[in-house]
């Protein structure tokens, strides 16, 4: 059984946070002999969605009960290319108490070193209107009773 | 003016051939130095779907007027690695008359060199029944037409 | 903790099957509603190489030792769409007795429904002088040993 | 020949700006039916090579002479989403004189609507120290002579 692509939560100044894990493949990487920038991306999709989740709240059946998500800001820091088979940990916060927008901050680490810094931000938006929408109450108070927000 | 992207006919055996072309960037390459063996799907999608354009076949008309393509059928062979800033030149056949299934073949060169070669088979499914259809007979007729077969 | 991505090892037919967990990601699907056919590629990757680790075998290690294991042929045949979210099994078997060759194949599946067969080639290739090698011993014996093949 | 997919130059606000195009195949969408958030990602790096190539500057050469541009920074904000099929214009911009980093700017447009803007910072690195490097003082010269940059 392996036992590296774990997920969980740990605490951080006070909030929580969730944490996947994802091997770096071939597919991951460029000639440069690191992960290319854009591979990052999935992997901080996979993040957000398995954080949600971890707190009941699944987001293919948001979905289906009509709030899209869709992204509208993507902000990424490399400072440390990560390498070929390395298990990386990313590590999901939510960045402030979600209105009509639910802002995510990245931390993606190989060990001990910070190898990502990254937020993006996603509006809800009503799939009839396809016009922008507030966040539902249920998900917001969600966040507040698994600490993944505070006043 | 860039003059290397370019698609166009070339006659091959009596038959036509359409061909696109495709400048290798990063986010195709591997650690390996070439192309991921998987980046060379995507190529072939965009070459058979210029070519069905070529002919005055629309696939995203196809597709609203509920007639879906979904691939079924996939092999490739890999003889020569693609590297980074080639000019790639994929060539699209229609490998035989279609029924149910529409079937390409393509071959991916560098200037003179076979790099890959590949076959793709697609299924008409109507939208609306979501099962097995038949080709619709205008398309079968533009193949002929333009030389894409012959009996 | 999230118990759904595991990994481990299945009998079949006598021999052994090593599989891996994905689930389906956005960054996997295609404006169809179902995942891209392309998407699976490096699914395929991700199960060779764990099931090659489960037997003491790092993939990485290997090119470090100068030996390099090129794709040369993928065949893959779409049976049933896989959707987003969904939680895929793939299974890897070692298809025969590696020579100059390794072959793999797969089976991926929706709990019990099989979506997805593939047949994935790759060359040994000696990294110095860039030609075809044969297979480890050592690798073969591994192979033996943890029933992924037999006489 | 197909005429949509030219590149080339115009010129807004007083400075000169590179455009290519791309059309939008099957696998750069999504289950929403739009243009996946990351598959913006490769767009903008063929937008930036072809603009550096368009003043001379071949990327893959100068990494062959030791210099290494590795992305440090990306944000992409997403105002409306591309759809299948649609044929995109990249607009390229230098977004100031270049010293140890290159920032580079991004519109992206589906003919007069635009869609997505992008910011992308790469840093120069010498391939041999890993270490930061300055902007070699030919490609500033060059910028500025393309009127990619003025003062």
């Amino acid at each position: 059984m392996e036992k590296n692509y774990t997920s969980g939560w740990k605490e951080k100044d006070g909030k929580k946070v969730f944490f996947i894990h994802h091997r770096v493949r071939y597919a991951d990487t460029d000639k440069m002999d690191m992960v290319y920038h854009g591979s990052y991306i999935p992997m901080l999709e996979a993040a957000r969605v398995d954080t949600l989740r971890a707190i009941g709240w699944v987001y293919d059946e948001m979905e289906k009960e009509g709030v899209l998500l869709p992204v509208v800001d993507l902000q990424v820091k490399y400072f440390v290319p990560a390498r070929y088979d390395q298990i990386l940990r990313i590590e999901t916060h939510v960045g402030e108490i979600p209105t009509s927008r639910l802002k995510f901050a990245f931390s993606i680490f190989h060990e001990s070193t910070l190898l990502v810094n990254a937020k993006v931000g996603l509006a809800f938006v009503d799939a009839s209107s396809s016009r922008p929408t507030r966040a539902p109450k249920a998900l917001v108070q969600n966040l507040y009773s698994h600490l993944l927000i505070h006043d």
